[in-house]
């Protein structure tokens, strides 16, 4: 959860005006989001979301987000659209901070991922990567093997604190990523941050994908890799091999792998896993008393991490090559 | 803000089955409310609030606040007013907390008070209190002195840490208002909690009042002296007359004030400001590491207690006999 910023009276009214968006009915801070401030906004054209980008997103990048969006969302993908206001701007200020308002996305994230949930993400996954092939701009991945370096040396020894022999584990992954890493899969817009909070349903149906602010230019298997990390483990550290089945056939009846991708997918995996166990161990160990967000645990993803170093092929997955 | 409960994918369904609200199109967590998780609840039928009373708030008084709530709506004030579900029953229970679903009140609380703000305040109040005259339950305020003797010892010590001679300040007052308070002054339904979050505004006009969480028995007259501290002060603690003025005539102009009321005001406004100090201070002393809900600083209302100590009659707020 995260509402950081208090929006005054006239503040909002002020920036409000700019848009043909009618009266504004009301605006209240959503626990949604870990990166920005988030509100729902009511006025008399509908409910919307009101977004104030937090100093943890680069405002540099805020461009390729909207306009990904934009184009996203006009190619038939079901995600937020950017509002212009009258002046035809959709990336403004507000309270000192950039700020935009999107469509709202009717629909649930699942608190509790069955098998139809993977089947339908895998879908549309392969929908957002085809509709992504003929967007205009690039953002590398700075949360790419060079970014891992960058975050394990910030953690220093702290790995050891979290867990005894860590830090050496840490870096010993690194290191074989580094050289193992590929170099020639298929690239395009991926979106990078597709956990199950990012993902409505309405009951069975897949309603819509949200939070664009990871996204950038990387392999598009390795956004199949995060989802297998996100999506297929069980509460119990397991891996539901029935879910990642269906997750990736429903990704390639839309978007055929090709065999190098799927070769590649438990070293992807790998590499997707120490990511998010990275920046969970830099916020662990960053972390501040009084914090309105509380830090996500890092062991979840030594776990699945070690999980996939086991792994050869795709079908110890229940992949079929 | 406070979102402190999960809520089940087959819980949420289960639950809002037991509604004719159509389907459910999103549920949102608000940073609204401190004391309970509240939920934006989108279905077919437009926007609700969907409550969990979470351990703060006592099962046993429920009852009388959803009754309050659907009384004081019947009676035309603009408040949340709670659904029945098919069965008639609008107090429930979901992820094993009692839960209600209330309509949604357009309307925003203003975060920089003006004076017609207070204006229209004291009108809503004067409303509410002769709506509630017809009302059929009845609540102790477990706020008032004998709750400010239990909070105050088992806050202790820990005053002095917070500043210097305060717990002997506030044994002093403590002793003072249990002999000095009133015994013989109107009552009836108050809301005792009608702070600025509390009231909603679509651009001058009062909207609608919400959060009747701490709603009891208990002299009119006090809810006033609630929203001279509430409304009244500036920023910089210094004291508004114009404002208290407004508030006040406003509230008059529909419930005319006895002269024992008025010249209790400065004596109530001293019990108001003690009954906030000491649950701010209780917060304060029991605040835990990582908690979602930032305390209050205690310290304001120290100020404010203060300045009412040095009032003798309603003039020195700027109210007319």
């Amino acid at each position: 959860m995260a509402v950081y910023t208090e929006i005054g009276d006239d503040e909002l009214r002020a920036f409000t005006a700019l848009y043909d968006l009618g009266e504004v009915l009301a605006c209240k801070g959503i626990a949604e989001g870990v990166e920005n401030s988030n509100y729902l906004l009511t006025t008399a054209r509908g409910n919307f979301i009101l977004t104030l980008y937090e100093k943890r997103v680069a405002r540099g990048d805020l461009p390729f987000f909207i306009a990904l969006m934009d184009h996203l969302a006009h190619q038939g993908v079901a995600c937020p659209v950017p509002v212009r206001a009258t002046d035809g701007e959709a990336l403004r200020e507000l309270c000192g901070r950039p700020a935009a308002i999107v469509t709202f996305l009717n629909g649930m994230w699942p608190r509790r991922i069955e098998p139809h949930h993977c089947g339908a993400l895998g879908e549309a996954l392969a929908r957002l990567h085809l509709a992504g092939a003929s967007f205009g701009l690039a953002r590398p991945n700075d949360l790419g093997p060079a970014g891992w370096r960058r975050l394990c040396e910030r953690c220093g020894a702290g790995a050891g604190a979290v867990q005894t022999g860590l830090a050496d584990e840490l870096a010993a992954e690194l290191a074989f990523l580094e050289t193992a890493w590929p170099r020639d899969l298929p690239c395009g817009v991926i979106h990078a941050d597709l956990f199950p909070d990012n993902v409505f349903f309405r009951d069975h149906e897949l309603s819509g994908l949200i939070d664009f602010y990871f996204a950038c230019t990387d392999f598009l298997a390795y956004d199949i890799a995060i989802c297998l990390n996100a999506w297929c483990f069980e509460p119990d550290a397991s891996f539901n091999v029935t879910k990642a089945r269906l997750l990736v056939a429903r990704y390639r009846a839309v978007r055929p792998l090709a065999a190098a991708e799927l070769a590649a997918l438990p070293l992807l995996a790998r590499g997707s896993a120490l990511r998010f166990l990275l920046t969970r161990l830099y916020d662990w160990l960053h972390r501040t008393e009084g914090a309105l967000v509380q830090p996500k645990d890092p062991l979840e993803y030594v776990r699945k991490l070690r999980f996939h170093r086991g792994i050869t092929g795709p079908e110890a997955y229940g992949i079929d090559r």
